[in-house]
């Protein structure tokens, strides 16, 4: 059995705190967080906790809150023996002050109230000594199949990767929409398409599955394109994804 | 029943070859092409017909060629009864030269060797008169839930968004592949990030979806992302993308 306390209330705490509620080797025993509102969505799981002085003892401290306060907040827990360990993708492990410090970054972007099943989800470790690294693994593996070592640098480039993959590219699905929009045609023609986008790279290479106008180097399509959009940044972005495109590809002949 | 001849002998025509021969209400009676390599794939389909001259009389010929040749087969089709109809998004309906002449348009990328289903497909239609459009609808209707009347100039800027939401997109999935192979990660990290950033809108629009950096104005973030690529497409569509999101979530405020 491992213990738990969560600090922090927002989105990715509750995600968490449901996934262990419902785990039998995981025992979360508070959630700690200033915020009483936030924290009252909580009450029905476990223990709650505003004070710093009344964080409770346990094997694991899950630093889930923003990057900008996670060094603050663990400054709570220097007297604590359990591993603490932040959440964040972008924040390196050092700016923990425990020694027996590590990182828990679930690498997936969590939506309020919208279930996910945790086994499917990466999450990447890192601790400071061997000893915490098997609890967090131990933690890890209980809810996730696909538990992964990550050091600092790594997670870095790996937080750079699902901007594109994920902010990125959500970014690009509401170009679509409001082309549509504006064209009085619903976004609901273009779902299967993103959904077909994303599932073709589940068994081929992206590079494999590059089609359009860039990637045959169709000058006529992408000037007309072109010609199509009154929105500067959308035709700025045009050009510059499609030049990328091309150049990529004409590398190859 | 409706009797089809397809012109063409790519990707599109292999995947409505292979959905209308399961089709009741659909008699796929022959398939043109000129490639006699790429025509015998049909074979064990239906009747295979390499010229002009011995194109059978069918209600409905779709022309599935690249978007240069359409017109040209069209050419072989002007003493045809039958509806002529094109399946491109990019091109206008009235390249058809044939009097009783249309489109139909499936909005969806098609990977030869991956079945699609296709009633989940929005299939687009637009035609020069009535009694053409009814046996479009028709056809499509026999094979998709999602049939929607569009005329050239819609699916013109439905192609555009098509651009940006599959082509852009699996652009930036590749970057993401990229960033991993330096660092030594597996890309199978980011799948499943992939697969939840595109089952998101779904229910949400790109714009309630949207997070990350650029989302919150976060400059540190960003900076300190911009510091760890070398390479310099990568970001200039950093900073490009970066900026469009937070200009458009700033007018907000």
């Amino acid at each position: 059995m491992i213990s738990v306390v969560i600090l922090g209330t927002g989105n990715l705490a509750q995600h968490l705190c449901q996934t262990f509620s419902k785990t039998d080797s995981i025992q979360l025993i508070q959630v700690y967080g200033r915020n009483q509102g936030n924290l009252q969505w909580f009450s029905s799981y476990t223990k709650l906790c505003s004070e710093p002085k009344d964080i409770a003892n346990a094997d694991v401290y899950l630093i889930a809150v923003s990057d900008q306060a996670i060094e603050k907040v663990s400054g709570h827990l220097l007297d604590k023996k359990g591993i603490v360990a932040h959440t964040s993708g972008a924040t390196p492990m050092n700016v923990l002050s425990a020694e027996n410090r590590g990182v828990f970054y679930p690498l997936q972007t969590f939506t309020k109230g919208k279930s996910v099943d945790f086994d499917s989800i990466p999450i990447c470790l890192e601790a400071q000594n061997e000893e915490g690294l098997e609890v967090l693994q131990d933690l890890a593996q209980a809810i996730s199949s696909n538990v992964y070592l990550i050091n600092t640098e790594q997670r870095r480039q790996l937080h750079l990767a699902a901007v594109f993959t994920n902010n990125f590219t959500n970014y690009l699905y509401g170009i679509g929409e409001a082309i549509c929009k504006r064209n009085k045609i619903s976004f609901d023609l273009l779902k299967p398409l993103i959904q077909e986008t994303s599932n073709k790279i589940m068994s081929l290479q992206p590079k494999e599955a590059q089609t359009g106008p860039a990637r045959r180097g169709d000058e006529k399509s992408m000037n007309q394109h072109l010609s199509l959009m009154s929105d500067h940044t959308e035709q700025e972005i045009y050009r510059l994804l499609s030049e990328a495109i091309k150049t990529e590809y004409e590398k190859e002949l």
